[in-house]
Formats: structure tokens, sequence, C-alpha cells
């Protein structure tokens, strides 16, 4: 972790995650062919890190079932790299077979809702990682670490920084991880608790690299990047077209949404590698596979500069 | 302007602009019962600055027709200050008539956009508000002066930061005014043109004060306050649960949202005199008179400390 914010010029990793932390929350399931799709429109927008799917158990995800097939069926352009949410052994196993690059193990901070999500103590959850670790440094994979409802719990409200702490210290001290996630589960990061949690960690483990990945659920998901960027992050997730949903509140958006990430970073002066308007495609290709309207608001409205006539509409003042 | 960020703990401004901003593009005509409803509710729930109405041409704006009814109709809490828009001596007339204490000139920084409002060139338009400043100097009233389509225009493109520069020189030095406000008309703001009119204007015009107003047109309206945050600005204009729209992108957010900009500056350590609960009644209530749902989020997710039974839902992983 790097202090101070991220310079002007500087290369943003976007981590897009819709495929996974989209489509699983997903009512029906979406067709395997229509998810192989999505992501090749993804790549093709210049998009490199793709979350494509979790290995989890089809019981439990019946929405991402298919995971190796669609790992088998998307492109694989030069620099792609894909990763996989895996809770265990048998998780491992398929994704490595699978051909995911980067396994992301995932742990809830707070205690309720890791029971809820995996039925096991924290603890006990973090030290169950070693034969995943095991398993993918055999194959040559990547493995970072995600700590779930990082920024609050929907059940037992704020999270200490400190607990960020001690979990980010199991995962870099017992299973050798230098890379962590800070998952924002259910939209409750704000600037305050980023920073708090960025500060802590900074102290804490200097040595590893956090990305962040907020959800929009309260409007202020990209306020949140712009507190990351000001604390030197450089990776942050996001899903297409807003893909996504939240459990706890009906009508609220999912992740922040990829376009309007992206289109933040270009115009904040940041590199992403990303075609806009090859993203906004893609988006609208998702619109149309889920059948239902995304809450991204680039896809709706374009780039800043696409001029109109003043022939064509009405204006209005302020 | 002070230069840095506005400190932790500070008071910050919030305009409520909705009444204004958002019923006019509204299609058909709200009762004027209803639009009082509305700023009562709002000023219940705290905030002290609204813009209430526009008192322009009936015919060109017939949304705002009943400007002096509603402002004769709303509350008057202890503290609180109405501001209205005014294009023209008749219009200052009324407005100083029906009580309005803030009188704000609009005039847009691009050509195109200010013929197309108003039929007259920037320089006309600014040097034509000699008589409204003269009226509401000889009644006591408080004049801000607007820049429209501030940070882009949806006609020309980009803004260079010296017109803004270029406006507000005649705005304080030909009219006696002391703030301005720049508007985002058409939510063209980005970080990097935020930054650069903020900058110019610092440095030409530091005895004045700035207030922003930002659509969130792409997205991107709340990451747009964190730059001005950063920057030392204290005063956001907002609509209500994200009232209004774009008449250039069908489906594309109006202004920011009053609710999810007050949860970001209450959630970043700032002082804003609003009760978020209160608040959020008034979105609702705004969402039943206008009859649709509003893009606002903290109105469908509550605040990120209403704490949730783990029995009732279901949760997912990241």
């Amino acid at each position: 972790m790097t202090p101070g914010p991220v310079p002007e010029g500087s290369e943003i990793t976007v981590v897009e995650v819709g495929p996974r932390d989209g489509f699983q929350i997903e009512k029906g399931f979406i067709p395997t062919d229509a998810k192989i799709s999505v992501v090749n429109a993804l790549l093709a927008s210049g998009l490199r890190h793709v979350q494509v799917t979790s290995f989890v158990s089809p019981r439990a995800v019946p929405q991402l079932s298919d995971a190796a097939e669609v790992m088998a069926g998307i492109d694989r352009p030069e620099g792609a790299r894909f990763s996989a949410l895996v809770p265990n052994a048998r998780g491992a196993e398929r994704a490595v077979a699978a051909g995911v690059d980067d396994i992301h193990l995932f742990c809830s901070a707070s205690e309720t809702h890791n029971a809820k999500n995996v039925n096991k103590r924290i603890e006990d959850t973090l030290r169950g990682f070693r034969e995943v670790v095991e398993i993918a440094r055999a194959h040559g994979r990547h493995v970072s670490g995600g700590i779930a409802t990082a920024f609050g719990c929907p059940f037992e409200g704020d999270v200490p920084p400190a607990q960020l702490v001690k979990m980010a210290k199991i995962y870099r001290d017992e299973l050798g991880l230098s890379s962590i996630g800070l998952g924002d589960t259910t939209g409750m990061a704000t600037p305050l608790t980023v920073r708090a949690a960025l500060k802590a960690l900074r102290e804490a483990v200097p040595d590893m690299t956090v990305g962040l990945h907020f959800h929009n659920t309260r409007g202020v998901g990209l306020a949140c990047v712009m507190v990351g960027l000001a604390e030197g992050i450089t990776r942050y997730d996001a899903s297409v077209g807003g893909l996504g949903g939240c459990p706890f509140a009906a009508g609220a958006t999912g992740n922040i949404c990829t376009e309007d990430l992206v289109y933040l970073l270009q115009e904040s002066g940041y590199e992403t590698g990303v075609d806009l308007d090859r993203l906004i495609d893609a988006a609208k290709l998702t619109e149309r596979v889920i059948g239902r309207e995304l809450p991204g608001q680039v896809m709706k409205s374009g780039h800043r500069l696409t001029l109109h006539s003043p022939d064509a509409v009405a204006t209005a003042a302020g």
C-alpha cells in the first residue's frame, strides 16, 4: 500500500465482477451461452480482469452451476486474467481444472454474516483455506483473500478496522497471501469507514496490496472510489451496467457500475485500457440478457462530449 | 474561496433545488398544494435553503407559473432562506413581492446554450441583470450569479475555465456580486473539469464564494462533490429523491439526490443540520406527488445502520 493519492496518469485495474456478483443474484438461471457472450463483450472493450463465476456448491448458488462451462467458452485475449470465488478444496480443484488464474477466497468480517453465509466461525473459515491455497500454488495460480462486509454488516453494524487487520494478518501470516480485497457487500461503506480501514491496514500490513469492492446501495459507491484514489488504491471491482442488487433493500442497486467507474477514472486522468463505447455495448447486451433496465448512467447518457444539435431539443436553466 | 480541503466537522450548506429544477422538467403541472407540501416536508427535515421556484415567464415554464402562490403557502421556519431564479426586472419585482430571500441569476457559459435558453448573447444577458440587482438591493435581498453549463455544453462541448473567470468578473465587478453558482446543467462535470474550474476561479476571484450544482446524468455527481470538498467548497445544490432529468438522455437522472448527498456528507464527518429520516419522508412524499419512482438510493435502502435480522434474509458472498 503506497500512501498518498494515486498520481494522475496512473493505470487503474478495473475488475469486472458482474458475471459473478451480478448473475448470482438474478432470480432465473442465465443461459450459459448468454453468460459467455457477456464476458466476451466485456473482454472486447479492453477489460482484462473479469471475475467470471464461483466454484461453490451448485445447490447453494444454482445460478452459477455452469462455472466450468462458462470458463471453457469464453475468449482468452492476451493479458486476460480470470478470477473466481472458491470456498474449499473441491472448488479449488474445479477452478484450477477450469483454467481460473486468480482464486479469490472470501470470508465475512462479522461472525453473524459469515455464519449465515458458510455456517462457520471466521477464524475456522480462514484457516480452512489452507488446502485451497496449497492446490492453487501447486498449479501456479494466484490467490487473494476477500473480506466481505468489510465496511459494515447488515446484522451487526460497524466493523472495527482492527477486525480487518486481524483477518489480513491471518491471510498474510498463515496463508502466505500478499493481496486482499475489501468487499462492501451490502453498500455500507462511507468516506469515514473507508479511510479508517485503509489507514489501519496501511499501518499494520503495509506490504499487502488492497483492492476495493463497493456497492452503490446508498448512492455513494463512486464517492468511496474517490476516497480510495486519494488513499492510493489502484484496484476496484465493479459490475457491468450496475448489474446486481441488495437482498436487504428492494429497488436498491448492487455493485458500482463498470461504465460509470471507467468514465469517472478516465475523466479523473487515469488509464484503464478500456474503450468506453464498447463497454457501453457490453452493458446494453447485458440488459438484453437479463431482460430489465440496469441502473448504469453512462450507458443511458453516453460520453459527455457526445454533442447535440441545438435545434433538436428544448433546454432548461440551471 | 478557501484553498485546501473542507475540514471535518465543518458545516456544509445543502441547497434543495428540486421544487425548481425538478418540478420544471415534469411533463404535467404539479398542483400548487402538492408543491407546498413537498417544500414544507423538506423544511421539516431541517433543510434551511430551498430554491422554491423561478419567476420566469409563465409561458416559457408553465410548470412554475404558480411561483407566487407557492411562496405564499410555504412555512417560514427560523433560519429558512428561499431562493428563486429570476431572469429580468419583471421577475425581480415578482420575486421581491413574493418574499424571496435570495435572487439567483442565471446565464449559460456557452453562447449556443444561452441563445437557446434566453435568445441573447452572454455579455448582454449578464449586463441585462443590472436592473434586477438594483431592485433586489433596494429591498435588501441577496443576489447570486449562476453560470449554467459551467462544466460543459451539450451543443459546444468543453467550457474553458477562462470563460467562467470572465463571467465571474462581470458578476463581481459590474454587478457587485460576491457569490456565484456553477451549474452542471446536463451532467458533464468530471473531477478534472471541476478541479480546473475551481483552480482558475480561486486564482482570479479569490474573494468570491462558489456553490456547486451537479447533475448525476453520468453517475459521477457525488464523486464531483468529493472533488468540491477537497477543493474547499461548502455549498452544494441537490434535489429531493434525485427529482429531475435530462432533456438529452432518456432515462438519465437529473440533479444529485439530496438524501444521498446529506448521507454522504454526514458519513464524511460534516454537519448538515438535516434529519436524514425526515428527509427520506420528504423524498417518499415527492414520489407520491409525481407518481413515479425516483432514483434516490438512500430512500430505498435507509441508513447504513438500519440493521436486519439474520433469520429474515438470504445472504450473498462478496
